[in-house]
């Protein structure tokens, strides 16, 4: 049987992903034609918001078997495991799959920063309403 | 002065959205071509994520306009005002952008289901490992 074009990893290669998880994941194709999900990195005990990163197949292979928090950095096209420069690793918790299997919830231990920038989360110094 | 393309609303119609805001906003060109952007939406008060959807800048708008978080469908390929068929209302608390200036994060108080299934939240029942 023809696997459809969704089931197939990033840039067409096969990834170690179990299959009965790939076959969940609704990918968006982006403007690069990549699969990828969108993955919300959440500190898994005070509920805070730290990040979006995205994954392809692979990426949440290495991130569900290696208990690191494992991105595809579009901006860099190559696979990023949290903290790996920075120190500031994502320890996985848990990973749930949404309704419409396109996003992804990774509840991690977060050492650390989560941003780049020095800030806790990605979105300390973005208040834009309310607050 | 032309405005760069990012800054027109989606289907290039002019959208409502505080010019300060829009231009700190960078959309995902998107397999379909329209701006958007990533838009988490989290109960403000217990921590938990609730959904993830997506914005342009009209959605943006009226989500920071209104008090009540509204998204584009992209299935539907319409404006989405949260809870106006299900009764289930997002109040909008505040409203953060992120540092890459590419993923919303919605702070809102949740009436009643999140998830078109029923569930609370999108990732109650996608558990894939950990947990």
């Amino acid at each position: 049987m023809r696997r459809p074009a969704r089931e197939r990893g990033i840039l067409g290669s096969v990834s170690s992903l179990d299959p009965a998880i790939a076959a969940r994941l609704k990918r968006a194709a982006g403007a690069d034609g990549r699969g990828l999900v969108a993955a919300i990195a959440q500190q898994h005990d005070t509920g805070e918001v730290l990040m979006l990163g995205w994954m392809d197949d692979e990426a949440l292979h290495r991130t569900l078997t290696t208990g690191r928090a494992t991105y595809w950095s579009r901006s860099r096209e190559e696979y990023w495991v949290k903290g790996d420069t920075s120190g500031h690793v994502q320890h996985v918790v848990d990973v749930r799959l949404d309704c419409d299997g396109d996003t992804l919830l990774v509840r991690v231990d977060q050492v650390g920063a989560a941003c780049h920038t020095g800030a806790r989360t990605c979105f300390d110094d973005g208040l834009l309403a309310g607050g």
